[in-house]
């Protein structure tokens, strides 16, 4: 499924998974499959998004921690998911690859605003 | 368990996790839970260190995949999960964190030589 991009630049973009929880996922456009295959102005770059994002939904969902992770065993182009994890999410404190721990009952403020107030920032 | 630090700088240490795979963890030194929260100089480093680990794990180990992951949810200490995999390995394509998919075989070349290949880089 190719998802809506929320943000792009041309280094990268980002698009929401479909999930419970916050969480976006950054895809570099340059056509590298680990980290240490991209140049260095795209790896920069991801990694100053990758902080943004953070600094935001800790700013505005006020979650339990941050979780990252770079995996593409599946899909072997380079993207980074960052996720807002909560303590009644239904993993935590499980990865959200992990077991599943609980029926979620999150309530989250309006995900749209989140957007907003990320794109002023990027 | 306190692992054995296999580097240490005055910033991070890694130490070695106990798996089938070669997986190292990068621990900041300065006591943060988030990556936002460390201090500029902190992050640069630990993301040099993740660069160069993955390149030493890329070229010794000839892994099918790296796999980065920054999670913290039981032990808000921030680190980095750095691991080597490969299609036989016991979770592949899976996260190390999903479902298991079979029986490891894996025989991988020897982890000591890895280290010191690794240590003459940092």
């Amino acid at each position: 499924m190719d998802s809506v991009k929320l943000y792009e630049n041309s280094l990268l973009y980002i698009v929401k998974e479909d999930s419970e929880i916050p969480w976006l996922k950054i895809f570099s456009k340059q056509n590298c499959k680990e980290l240490s295959d991209c140049d260095k102005q795209t790896r920069e770059r991801l990694f100053n998004v990758v902080l943004i994002v953070e600094k935001t939904m800790i700013e505005y969902y006020k979650p339990e921690k941050i979780n990252i992770a770079i995996f593409g065993n599946y899909l072997p182009k380079l993207h980074i998911h960052i996720m807002a994890r909560f303590k009644n999410d239904s993993h935590f404190p499980e990865p959200m690859w992990g077991k599943k721990q609980r029926d979620s009952k999150l309530k989250l403020p309006d995900f749209d605003t989140f957007i907003k107030l990320l794109l002023e920032k990027l």
